[in-house]
């Protein structure tokens, strides 16, 4: 049976797969709104510019940490908590060495 | 007294530049009014990118559209008025040589 943070059963990729695309939508969605706010208050070009600066921020940032790869599961993870996109007892499932790590990662 | 293309008078210049504006302002109200009606659709990631693609696109195209030197002038005019963001009556004031030479590279 796993017992570290390498190794992962089917139920714990799983329970983290489902996680991660809780806290995906999560911040998704708030980016949604967030953009569409800001849009409303656009009216010319340089604050049209701070918008695709940000959308560009923004993309670059989502693209590189929604990473399904196993080993990078609990970074990942570390971080979504720190964003508050997810919350530690989400991952109640894991293996207790692993959660008692992404805790003390997102202290970090 | 300038007759040719390359030689611009004061007048010219400020005739030059008040247009330059106006199809500027048109340009970018227009995006404006079209980055709002796009971004009240969005709904999800993808189409958040897709936005994110356009606006890198326009910003690509205005940035080098807009060229305020001389030499450039007769060009950028043709593309604005391809584009229907300057009518040639607008230029009405420059040489006749220069409005010729703009309506046959718009007709390009």
């Amino acid at each position: 049976m796993p017992q570290t943070d390498i190794d992962w059963t089917t139920a714990e990729k799983d329970l983290a797969q489902a996680a991660f695309k809780k806290a995906y939508h999560r911040e998704v969605a708030a980016l949604v709104d967030d953009v569409k706010t800001k849009v409303e208050a656009i009216s010319g070009l340089d604050e049209l510019w701070q918008l695709h600066d940000y959308l560009s921020a923004r993309r670059h940032d989502i693209d590189g940490k929604y990473d399904y790869r196993d080993s990078m599961f609990l970074f990942a993870f570390s971080q979504l908590i720190k964003e508050g996109w997810l919350s530690l007892e989400e991952l109640d499932g894991l293996h207790p060495n692993k959660q008692k790590k992404v805790a003390a990662l997102a202290r970090m």
